[in-house]
């Protein structure tokens, strides 16, 4: 009931016509569960950012298709079964062509997922922050052909992600790719970029005459509030996704226990900096299974 | 190489004679390869404690065998393949009987594992230090042969843990379990002990009379240091588990930032605190991959 | 489309009033997706048979909870992405305790499964036809806990099965608890027997006053026909599960096979008697991705 | 120890200078632990061949990237602990490029496999006898990356696999990339065919002046016996695998079941040609567990 309102709403977000007073929903990335329904009890999120960069540090290898797809889409799938957003699944290029995007989908749909982001990067991706990274696309017609099968294979919001920026091709290419994924069915356009400000982007963003909102990642260029970025781009920008701010949240937090801890040379110094455990049995959800036991332990 | 050295050290605290200057063991809990990544650099800790609560609550489900047996194990195997130190794994009552127990250890030792821990309660097990939790042991001769079996499966160091303090049934039960443990195979017993100060603890560890050493958790009576319990207990406790912290770190961690962002409507505010994108490649091997692109794309 | 109309119809089956006329649904045991896909197209089926027993023979290890349980909810699901037939799980005794059970039904039923069957065995399980093997029951209002526990977690049909018989304890306790776990809410009563006659079962049957129906497994007593069991039990049985039969005819075709191309020292005289590779092809769903090729890949 | 020694016995007849008296090593196709099984007991075979082929047909998808390596890899761990023959797992393209495959590669031999074959084909691949098939190559530079990063990071047997004849390149492109290959550092070089004749294998076998031996995988051609094979390529050949006989013949097998228990409406008909219920026990390892109980179980 309450994954299908906050569906609805993000849906509702993605395919209105955008005006400059609405503000975007507001995605927050995860690398598991317990991120994800932190996220949610924050109260000031729309989605979950089910991201393949998180997934992959939590693993400590490197965001360039190296985790095994089936890895993120359990993952993703928890994240659903423990808490209320609807869940936007971040599926790099799609592992592989059309074919394998098609098989894909279906199996995130049944997830419970509710929108996927796929990017028209070559396979394996690299990640498109990291310096030096490895940056080339598809061509059009090829990621065109994705964005199509994924419409085709399921009813989930399929948002397209150019990457057109962060590959040194400039605007104009940008433009025009999002117009094309735009034609070829997606419900949104992801525009990534890498600039340390936010030009790139708002201009883009005002130069778009799509009809479906936009998406955009402010990880680089964080100096814009989220009202900033509605107020800027007159309102086309459907979502942002704060891309990695779980994990990198979490990193700064154990660091800071851990070196406390050696430091200390005992636990006790850190009881008041972390959580308590009765906030985890909490998170763990051990109120509804004592429900269980007394309705069913005999 | 590191891996080995690290291991063979373990191996001796929890096998040689002890003596109250040594000093015990200091294992880090860890949720996933990243927190056993960040445990291992942080550099005063000696092992990975592959923790089923905290993968339980990485998951947000109760500590109450309800992840799945495979999970842990992945992810225990993960955990080793990204930093050098030894693995302690938490395999709490066994997954069943001494049969399951002789299947799953075999896929443990083959995951690269250094040490498990198996607890004398019933399946599923609950969490210790729940409040108001089903603990309740099974007889002595039957986890005696669980013990034998582990040790008969399997090179690696095998940890009997009883609950009898958990359970309510006090010292002497406590000191009778661990020696007939001992008598079992056990190479060190893991006393556990929810009480608020370290009185029980003490008090068992001055009474234990067994040659193998023993293992505490102090999560629950965290004032004492690590060198304090080394001393108090005239140097019997071989290896000593931060049994949460990193779960608890990380929580801390994600809802401060998570907060901040809610707050501010916006993510700039919350740099300074969390990790750099760039801390996230280093922890990812991104040097590594680097060399790899170097010498193999063509 | 088409395995909404079979599950309509399985639920049809173990739901209406049954009578002498009416044939039983048959249920075909699988071990994997293309077992399913065999036993749907083979047309005289009407579910598949996710088998513990099967998988675990897969897997070349003992049914006696060693598998892990992932492993089991993943081949379910897979099975129900390749075939139409609806599913009925084995779930056998449910993981553990009506906790463990009332976590996993959830996520069996987002797995597309119809119906699944839990037992009223100790956790963890044995076999039942193994000669010698340990077949403890728990007590009756123990699994009525279970059944309850699981009919308010999904929406699946619930079937409970006793193994009075399989442990020995004749029919008035079989009668007994199978009246008990229709009360709990069961849908359907499986009747477990290893006679090598029907002899059993059948006096079961006939003494089954539950309104119910019964569900038979009669790999131990194979000699009657379906239409005999329904005729001979007065139309009470409204599910025959065929339970192992994939497996052992796999076996018997892998056999033979191998020990012909041993013994020829060479594959072509096993060319007839295997499928060819164009009906592995036809298997694997060709078609469907040359329509996916034709339209998508650019 | 039986394992140890048949895996010396492999990489004997994959590194020494073959002779025309030489019979080659033979592999035999498994999708899971249990078909790996009945091919070490069945006496011929000197290994067995993970096949990405076999494994994808059991869960009835193509053979086209699309099955998880996370399922081919955990499948591929599971073989290799019921049964005693080394286990040569088929990687397809690597998974991506060399990163990814250098990536991969650790864990395959983590999971204890003793040879990798690698693929000259683009990610994803197709099935190489499919009709109308997606066949292209890559570069030979960038081919020549994926060997020698497979063999910088693991110390298996690294087969490359040309599919020249399979894109149409004929004989001169084959010979090329296989020197080139070996140039790298790969220990045998497959060549594959689809012709329904040897012909265009054993001009290729004749042609071959490189050092490493050839595997052969003659599917398409099944005429030759294994020792024509040895005679006609003056022992150049060092394995031949069969490449899907076990679940052609599992198919078979089930197909020939399920007909007749459909047309006899019971399952008394197929008892004297499936696998006894006895005989699947003695698979799973029934006596293993016996002697654990015995031992154990308290």
């Amino acid at each position: 009931m309450a994954k299908r309102a906050a569906t609805d709403a993000l849906r509702m977000k993605l395919t209105m016509t955008a005006h400059a007073s609405t503000k975007p929903a507001i995605a927050m990335a995860a690398h598991n569960p317990l991120a994800a329904k932190l996220a949610a009890e924050a109260g000031g999120f729309d989605a979950i950012w089910a991201s393949g960069f998180e997934l992959s540090a939590a693993n400590a290898v490197p965001d360039a298709s190296i985790i095994s797809p089936d890895l993120h889409l359990q993952n993703t799938r928890s994240m659903g079964e423990v808490q209320d957003l609807p869940i936007i699944a971040d599926l790099d290029t799609g592992f592989g062509n059309a074919i394998n995007l098609a098989y894909a989908v279906k199996k995130y749909e049944s997830a419970g997922v509710a929108a996927i982001v796929i990017e028209d990067k070559t396979f394996p991706k690299d990640s498109s922050l990291r310096p030096g990274g490895r940056q080339l696309l598809v061509p059009v017609e090829e990621f065109q052909g994705k964005v199509a099968a994924a419409k085709a294979m399921c009813s989930m919001l399929v948002i397209a992600r150019t990457e057109a920026f962060i590959a040194g091709l400039g605007q104009d290419e940008a433009l025009e790719r999002g117009l094309a994924y735009e034609k070829a069915g997606a419900d949104a356009i992801l525009i990534h970029s890498k600039q340390s400000t936010p030009d790139e982007i708002l201009s883009f963003c005002r130069a778009w005459t799509g009809k479906v909102p936009l998406v955009v990642v402010p990880t680089s260029y964080p100096q814009l509030s989220f009202s900033d970025i509605a107020r800027l781009t007159d309102g086309k920008v459907g979502l942002l996704i704060c891309g990695n701010h779980a994990i990198r949240a979490a990193v700064a937090g154990m660091r800071r226990a851990f070196r406390k801890i050696v430091n200390d040379g005992g636990i006790a110094g850190v009881e008041e900096e972390v959580a308590s455990v009765s906030e985890i049995f909490e998170l763990q959800g051990d109120s509804d299974m004592r429900e269980l036991e007394r309705k069913y332990l005999r």
